[in-house]
């Protein structure tokens, strides 16, 4: 188990891990989806579907408080490997503006990385495909708790 | 626009209504899973599905956010009608057991309705199907916030 | 270390130990202000002070917190004695309506006594002195997590 | 009313202000406590007292709450002024290391200002009097909501 300054697992890594555990959920892991993994951060970008949408366009409530956990899952994977499970204990979301894609980028900062628990801070808001999302504007904010236990 | 008191829809016209503006959502707010619907209070009973799973047969906490969120929307929907658009504005949930179906009960408490804000709280407990679940040990709590604007 | 069924201190041992352990605090945790103290639930009430309020003659947010904090560690006291340290990790409240004493009733329910995090769950209204408080229109309600680790 | 790039108030006029409606409170907002108010943001940095300390030396819980509520009415006052009325109607905080002072440094973000409500975002960490914290390792982290009217 490495410290919030050190990373176990890569992108590669973790979709690997994911798809031995949990294939269903692997392609939310896949590497070109994480398009940043560092030390205590990672950001995600999520691809807008029709299915993600609520009627008039806005991305739903259920699409982005799910991108916070699995944000959160990333990094939290990145810094433990297969070394302790980590399971949600508490995810709080404000939802702040309205999210209309194409894709939904989500910024995700360990602030917290302690022997039981681990915090997750994000931050997400929409982007055209490979630009800059604004995100002193973002469209959701979250806290996000984690419970770990090694194994 | 009737008060915390007072319904203006019931379980049928709430089904109707969101068949109308939301029709794919509409299955999720269906009569057959709303088993109590009252002044500021709502019971839905939500029968597990394979997709709703995470590997070890745990109900995942997207669905519980999910649950949450409907059953919220329920309440809120049958006290305004089509009045006024509500938007969730937050939502913060603590998981606090495994939820291993098979349905997931939610009671739903709508305990302010305001001119601009609603609040609900949520309580989550798995159930055989038509049995009552033990709420004093909920498998998750949540409290959800919804905007309110007159339309 | 009892389980959620079973105290280990009652109203007296609880005042007696903060007595020990933080004598400023002790007057919080007075066997007068804790009205009800069960498995899993206690109920106090508080006087409203001069310095409680704000102008207007709210309870102010801060006095508010500090009461669902001062109820759920009261309750996870009695559960855990000084076999336990525990620590506040995260606290949500939602303002519902305006509180104006002159006193505040806080019912605690302890909704889960794990061996690493303990979870309550609180409802808060005022109240006159020695009268029951309506419970289904709080004033404000809290969700407290506490960290617990043996000592 | 101005918008989130314009503010309406200055630091002295925050506690002019402050002296006016509620003078008890006042020196919470004094003018050498503001650090830094800026449009959408102002640090406040707190010097710890006697009463603020948990056995141990640690900065308590409902001073970091307090704190987190008065940074993000200062930033709110300093956008509104007195063309409105905020009332906080939520605040989740995550407490995640051990506070010791001897100054409490509050960086608070207000992440959106609409007509009706406001949410803020707020880290917390000790410091020396007129050193810089550690923001990449919060002590506190919380989210605050108001309600806004305009009067």
């Amino acid at each position: 188990m490495a410290g919030p300054d050190e990373l176990v697992f890569n992108a590669r890594d973790l979709h690997a891990f994911m798809l031995s555990v949990w294939p269903d959920a692997a392609d939310r892991f896949s590497p070109e989806r994480l398009e940043r993994l560092e030390p205590s951060f990672c950001r995600l970008r999520h691809p807008v579907k029709e299915e993600d949408l609520r009627p008039g366009g806005t991305v739903s409530g259920p699409t982005l408080m799910h991108l916070a956990d699995t944000a959160s899952y990333s990094i939290i994977l990145a810094h433990l490997g297969d070394a302790a499970l980590a399971v949600t204990t508490s995810l709080s979301i404000e939802f702040l503006r309205r999210p209309v894609g194409p894709t939904v980028v989500v910024d995700c900062d360990l602030v917290k990385l302690g022997r039981s628990l681990a915090v997750c801070r994000v931050t997400m808001a929409s982007a055209e495909a490979g630009t800059e999302p604004n995100m002193t504007r973002p469209e959701a904010i979250a806290n996000v708790t984690y419970s770990l236990s090694l194994i």
